[in-house]
């Protein structure tokens, strides 16, 4: 069984868009849909099992553009390290069965009762260069994603792109990347330049819109590329004056968007990828 | 009648900590609270008139530490840029007839329906230069607020020091500074080089912590000191080796706070910034 015939061809569907898809399902809409590529969740892979997974997305011939997510290098005691290590290592052995070259990190926040913020950004240093060197081995690389500011208390203390690019630069390219999440990074006054500096170290970019009002659930509140207030065009011209030219990942967490039949989803993803990001 | 004896001396009460206090409520609560400044708001003042409200704190003996606010300088039309200018005018008027020097800038945030990030910060240049020599004649600082970048597309283009920096060096110190708000600035990795940069041009500083989850409406998620996430300690020492020595300035938006009895919202104020400050 082969891909169908593709209109957009550097689009791929994060798993997490289709929320209340399963692992199978969602390979199916993005054959339906001629999406080529799709970004897997650890979770919804382990439902089907890392080989039976594997196996399904090769067979149906898609790309797996990331997986997410490894991360959460912040814990201040030894168990804790030890136990994030011994985690990120699966995340990576799991990346490298699946057949994709980049495993996304969410670093962590602040540790309990922590207000320690750079104790904390040292231990992400510390933890990463004791998973580079496997990184590479496997041939799958860390992309360190900066997250938005609002979530460093208790999702990532790397908070900008440069932040990121800071820490990767510390290790060979092909093991530590960034991710280029235009929700995260979109306000950013030095983005443009950041994402010219960034050039080969860009393992991912995954887009998805500023909408407002933020929700109950600040997680929640990301829309359809052209939903809000992102400027697509130019972001994707900066990535690609940069040297990117891998998958562009959908990436949306959003109850009504969750809630509505996934094939829709993928309808308005194509349409607006198209609109917003890249002519057909 | 006098201020009574003070202990915590630099501290100011933002008007905005103790919303549901009319202005002489709020004079009279810093006095019985041994509060030697105050941090008024320009809605505040129209409901006492400001020529009665100068009058009313400087008979009180109660220092202005800022006047909050300006800005809001992103119309990209002739009339919505004329009608800022103006209302910008009025509002440095005011500050010097109330007896302080620093006029808190909120930028402002994209324009409706606009995605140009950088020509709604570059507007803002353009207006600053237009109402910097202004403020220069009559002795008021215009305090460029950067805020939180969850605050971005809606509220303020400007969303680190070092942005807002960028911005007032253009101007003579004397007439263009910034505000250092712990809430807005807290996660940007970095703030310390930052702070430091920012010496003479500090204007004024800002504090409330940093909480979680951030309530429905994101504007009312601040915290008393020490009920969050942010290092106090350490960023009042980076603010004072940069040297600044003015009012640090309790700004908080909270509803529980707001409907907490104002005495008791003071008697917090002063025990937790002896605690996480200024020891006493």
């Amino acid at each position: 069984m082969s891909a169908q015939p593709v209109s957009p061809s550097r689009l791929s569907l994060n798993q997490i868009t289709t929320k209340n898809w399963s692992l199978p399902e969602a390979v199916q809409g993005c054959l339906d849909a001629g999406i080529p590529a799709i970004g897997l969740w650890r979770d919804k892979v382990a439902e089907t099992g890392v080989a039976e997974a594997a196996k399904l997305v090769r067979e149906a011939g898609l790309a797996v553009s990331t997986l997410c997510r490894g991360g959460f290098l912040t814990a201040p005691d030894p168990d804790g390290r030890h136990a994030a290590l011994a985690e990120n290592l699966r995340a990576l052995d799991e990346a490298a069965e699946l057949g994709t070259d980049t495993l996304v990190l969410v670093v962590g926040g602040l540790p309990d009762g922590s207000r320690d913020l750079v104790g904390a950004r040292e231990r992400v240093a510390e933890l990463l260069a004791e998973l580079a060197p496997h990184a590479g081995d496997l041939g799958v690389r860390l992309a360190i994603e900066p997250l938005h500011p609002m979530f460093c208390a208790d999702r990532a203390v790397v908070s900008t792109l440069g932040q990121a690019l800071d820490l990767a630069e510390r290790f060979p390219v092909e093991q530590v990347g960034v991710v280029v999440d235009s929700y995260h990074v979109w306000w950013d006054p030095e983005l443009a330049s950041q994402i010219a500096r960034a050039g080969a170290r860009i393992a991912s970019y995954q887009v998805c819109d500023w909408t407002l009002p933020l929700p109950a659930d600040a997680l929640l509140g990301r829309g359809h590329v052209g939903d809000g207030h992102i400027d697509f065009r130019t972001m994707t011209e900066q990535v690609t004056a940069a040297g990117y030219t891998g998958w562009i990942e959908v990436e949306i967490f959003n109850d009504t968007i969750w809630n509505t039949p996934g094939a829709d989803t993928l309808r308005t993803m194509i349409e607006r990828h198209h609109a917003h990001v890249e002519a057909p």
